[in-house]
């Protein structure tokens, strides 16, 4: 038995400009462009492989150890997109093996729990395509494998990219031109890290699929986030990045998680993602700023109540300093952090509502890897 | 010594089209109109007596047993304008007592506490300016009085009039155009009630007037909500009201009081005035309508975490019922309430983030009274 396999990582990635609402909910196309960071994969990947043999009759998906359900439209989607991909060349060399008639082995396992809500479904679609596209030794960029990922989920377009990233939302009804996009690599501004405060939350969130929905439908200040706003904002950041503005960029990082979690709350009924420890946090950031007297740290929250703190490596004792004083029970610190002698006033049980410090920086995009998920008999190991 | 004095009471309202926004600071003119429901003052009221003698050498005020300075310039705005106008009246006619040269003495007593959150100041400076008003025998009508409340607190102006009141914003820089008209006395929809759920909470909120100022500079969503939302949702809600529609009525009230709140986090630094509690209560009047398969209730939240649930009278034991099961451990209920037996999943410890539960109704505008604050002295009793 011959079995083809492949391996790659991915990164998480958290928007700086962020990505809420679809114009068309089977494609996953945006109602806006987003931007974002791409994550270390030290502390947060996917590692997926991908495995196909003359002998597989099914498609069939390992996640962290468990066989998953291959009936979501979405993953059907991706494969299917991989596979006409894939028949294409072997229609034009007929030496290829004809991998898209086989059925595909795919074991994927994050680094990190996938319950802490940071973005696993981004990194976790993006691993998907890029091994699949490797096994298949398709020779699309990673731009056009991008549109792919996005029918996975949206944002995971945006992990096929280390450091700087743009989805330009396209104007096209088939989606062709919604797409990922790199800003800046990595090499071009590597100092930014960031400090992630994973939140206690007693409450279920809104999945963000339906409750951006919600947005979309019932808002009336989302149309102007979307027409106005946000494609001001878009140039703003991208220019930011460009130039190296920490404080420009933290400001509009700043601005625009407020705007999304203003059209959330503007939403009927409303969706709230921050909670009062998330409130306070928020608050924290600004404090920090206020008394450092420029901005030096950038507070941003995703659909829920998780806040990834941006900020740039020189600054590293400052920020983090600040953030041990309130939080230095909190599990997580690494190497040698120490309180500063900041004076100012905070709610001393507020370490109690954070469970985690991830301590990370921003990293490339999918990885090539020996690593296999994948035995000799194509199934996990 | 002969002393001149008169009594009034005034009444608290609570905004449904929210006032949020000021296009001239000095003079209190909003950036939008708004729609209040005045509350009857049978629980919430501010009953003020003005007295003045020639033997009274300088304005003084007493809030609640204490002497308050009279420095700021709201209220030296309002006792300057009302003066103007006794003087117009002494010029018009000698045979008046000159009162408008004399000292006034204004005292002012709340039957709530004035640190519950719950619009005193608009009670206070409607009762202010109607007190001084009767002492002066003014010809001005209510609305006339109402730009000069406004002066001392924008919100002030509205509660001149009882029942359903709109404060047009007006179009003159003067802000003779910017006023409290009647939207629909009480009679017309007599039923409204309001149960008020004060919200206990740990932190300082921002003040609305620096609080405002702040979202009119920074909010990239404000102008939308001035121009576009605001507008449109003034003319539904005075249509709602004027068909007694309480489904739509409840909506917009709803809806509005989201979209401020949202314009609030979209400032920035952005402010927050909902509370987790806020938000659970949210959550829950959300339940309730979905459990009865219409909306029988509606929440609304100034610039506090307090929550307002209007509904009507007809929908008492449900409204009430409801909220009994969640808060009956919490003090205030009058009357036999009986928790309803809907199933519902709620916070069993949320009863603790409320302090106190007022169940009110809509009321009357100010009116006189025979009872008086001040003694023979022309002190404070």
């Amino acid at each position: 038995m011959s079995i083809y396999s492949a391996s790659t990582t991915a990164p998480v990635n958290i928007a700086t400009l962020k990505y809420w609402g679809k114009r068309d909910k089977s494609l996953n196309l945006p109602t806006n462009s987003s931007i974002s960071v791409t994550l270390s994969q030290k502390d947060l990947r996917t590692l997926t492989t991908a495995a196909t043999s003359e002998t597989f009759t099914e498609d069939k998906l390992w996640l962290n150890g468990k066989l998953e359900s291959l009936e979501s439209e979405r993953t059907k989607a991706c494969l299917a997109d991989l596979k006409k991909l894939r028949k294409e060349l072997e229609d034009s060399d007929a030496s290829l093996p004809k991998l898209s008639t086989f059925g595909l082995h795919i074991v994927s396992e994050n680094n990190f729990p996938t319950a802490a809500g940071l973005a696993s479904s981004a990194a976790g679609f993006a691993a998907l395509v890029v091994a699949i596209a490797k096994l298949y030794k398709l020779p699309q960029d990673m731009s056009e494998l991008s549109k792919i990922a996005r029918k996975g989920s949206g944002s995971a377009c945006r992990s096929l990219f280390g450091g700087y990233v743009a989805w330009e939302m396209g104007d096209l009804t088939d989606g062709e031109d919604s797409k990922a996009v790199e800003v800046a690599p990595l090499g071009h501004w590597p100092g930014m890290k960031a400090a992630i405060l994973v939140v206690s939350d007693d409450k279920k969130d809104t999945p963000s699929t339906s409750g951006m929905q919600l947005t979309v439908a019932t808002s009336d200040l989302f149309q102007h986030r979307i027409k106005e706003v946000v494609p001001a904002r878009f140039i703003e950041m991208k220019k930011s990045i460009a130039e190296k503005d920490f404080p420009l960029f933290a400001e509009l990082t700043m601005k625009d998680s407020n705007s999304f979690h203003a059209v959330c709350l503007d939403s009927y009924p409303p969706i709230f993602y921050l909670n009062d420890t998330s409130k306070k946090i928020i608050k924290l950031v600004h404090k920090l700023n206020e008394l450092e007297g420029k901005i030096i740290a950038a507070y941003t929250f995703d659909a829920g109540p998780n806040a990834v703190i941006y900020y740039e490596e020189h600054n590293e004792s400052k920020v983090l300093g600040f953030l041990h004083t309130v939080f230095n029970k909190v599990e997580g610190w690494k190497g040698e952090v120490k309180s500063t002698d900041y004076k100012f006033d905070f709610d001393d049980q507020l370490y109690k509502g954070v469970s985690k410090v991830i301590l990370t920086e921003i990293g490339p995009g999918p990885q090539d890897t020996e690593e296999t998920l994948i035995n000799e008999q194509g199934l996990p190991k």
